[in-house]
């Protein structure tokens, strides 16, 4: 067993950010880790907590990350943000903010960049939260930036996301237009001593009344999960300990009903199915060198042949590769 | 040639949308409908517009086809929604808010939904803005919902990509956060008539002063593009003359300094990746029967083989398939 995965399973601090830090950056090495790393990780509850920019994540993360300190639980906190050379001034401020929580030895806090690999970000997010796990975490919660495809992309990292709107945004609908509110299994209203509060959670309501399973539930039924719509100050710490029972009945909800193994299974597909789309990558690029690579785009690009074209000769050339090597 | 191609080469409307339907579905036949439409594309300048929900893009994308009319150019939309159930009402709405369009014979407009198939959005959006290309249309827009990795998608589509902020969104910094500053060919600050507006033009211009190629346009030279930011009412029409003007300007430097070549091969190097990425999937799902993969990913979730394993068995049972077949 490597040196850095032998620290992590005794719950050293800096192991922990080093494995983190290499899967960041996509080191070769990762994978091997990760492997070494699998089979003591499923025991952490990994929550996906995500909205749009301005609804106060960063804080709300913080006060239920001291919650479940207080709770004696564990907690990783995973901030992912898009690559931007821009974005180390906002970082930063998320950190400030979350200044409350970094002194405890209880809680790892770590951001995710991705480094501009296309689609990186979900598969290291993913082997992060890993990491936590067989570190000991109890709880990681992962806060993502931005509304749209990086949010549905949280579903399948976490077990439980909850979705966070704040009252008079201007534009009510647009968790709705930006299609996240399918996502959710837990609502949080947040910045709740705003004006708009009822609107919000009306339309809430509405929006989840329309969901079959949702309709279920509120029929008492156990087998189906109620997706409530929790309001909370979060700056203030109001409702904090709300959300954090909601997760808690979330995770024994999906323990009871066998929901949690149908979780844990299609989070496992997903992110084969992304592996598998990576290694097909690497395996071109070492089949194909960034000479040949680059002339058959430029005969893409001048129309010379088809997209497709191209892509059944790459797939050639890696099938050709792979059986003599 | 297909008779759907025959007929979109002749400027056939209904053509143009069936074959946008079909590539939205993953039609099975869309991929050699591609290969046949292809050579007849490279003309259509692809302008990409991305922004937050409520900062009017429908609006500021109706007015621009407009002033596109004006100038005699047959204009292409392309409005993409995220997969979701309840989202036919907002798409709806944006739909009303482009009525002053719609009847106009010169202007082609369609929602893409990509229905959940990962990472399909790009590829979809891809192929309908070659489609509108090869109908004649000599500018295509795609207005992209929600701030994050979806926008980050769109450059990989465009030509030229504009930024929408408007002010006094409470929190200034979104797009910083979002990471979608570094994309922009373009900024417009829309909704000016509300107040802030000097404070997000002074804060665009901070960040993209931070931008090296952005300091030597400012010393006027023919070899750099220089980032504008633009002021817009689209409501009113205000400024929409500006955005269009800088829209073709961005096109003429392009060929002007050779960067249209440079960012086509771009183009075309990102979705040929994906589209390898896209095969292996196929090719697995052709090598490995449902329930075969249901044992596999039960047996990682169980962490009884790491997930790196499953997908070298995968990989192998592909390459075994295609060696046979």
């Amino acid at each position: 067993m490597h040196e850095l995965v032998e620290r992590l399973l005794k719950g050293d601090k800096r192991a922990a950010a080093r494995l983190i830090t290499l899967v960041d950056d996509q080191d070769p090495i990762a994978a091997e880790l990760m492997k070494q790393i699998h089979p003591h990780t499923g025991k952490a509850h990994i929550v996906g907590i995500t909205g749009p920019p301005g609804s106060g994540k960063s804080t709300l993360v913080s006060k239920l990350a001291l919650e479940y300190r207080e709770r004696d639980m564990r907690v990783g906190i995973i901030a992912v943000d898009p690559t931007s050379p821009f974005t180390g001034g906002a970082i930063l401020g998320d950190r400030i903010r979350m200044s409350e929580v970094v002194l405890d030895p209880g809680v790892f806090i770590r951001s995710l960049s991705t480094r501009g690999a296309l689609g990186g970000l979900s598969r290291a997010t993913f082997d992060a939260a890993m990491i936590l796990d067989a570190y000991g975490c109890d709880v990681v919660m992962i806060e993502t930036v931005g509304a749209g495809q990086s949010e549905v992309d949280i579903v399948r990292v976490a077990h439980t996301t909850a979705v966070i709107n704040v009252p008079g945004s201007g534009d009510d609908i647009q968790a709705i237009k930006a299609g996240i509110l399918e996502i959710g299994d837990v609502f949080i209203v947040n910045k709740a001593d705003r004006p708009g509060v009822e609107r919000i959670v009306g339309e809430l309501e509405a929006m989840l009344s329309l969901d079959k399973d949702w309709r279920h539930a509120d029929e008492d039924d156990d087998e189906h999960w109620t997706r409530p719509i929790l309001v909370t100050v979060a700056r203030d710490g109001e409702g904090i300990g709300e959300v954090v029972s909601s997760f808690e009945a979330h995770r024994e909800f999906m323990d009871r009903t066998g929901t949690r193994k149908v979780v844990e299974e299609q989070r496992f597909e997903s992110i084969i199915r992304e592996m598998l789309g990576d290694l097909i990558i690497d395996l071109m690029e070492r089949a194909v060198s960034r000479e040949e690579l680059e002339v058959m785009v430029a005969d893409v690009a001048a129309r010379k042949i088809d997209k497709m074209d191209a892509v059944e000769r790459l797939m050639d050339r890696i099938m050709d590769q792979r059986g003599n090597g």
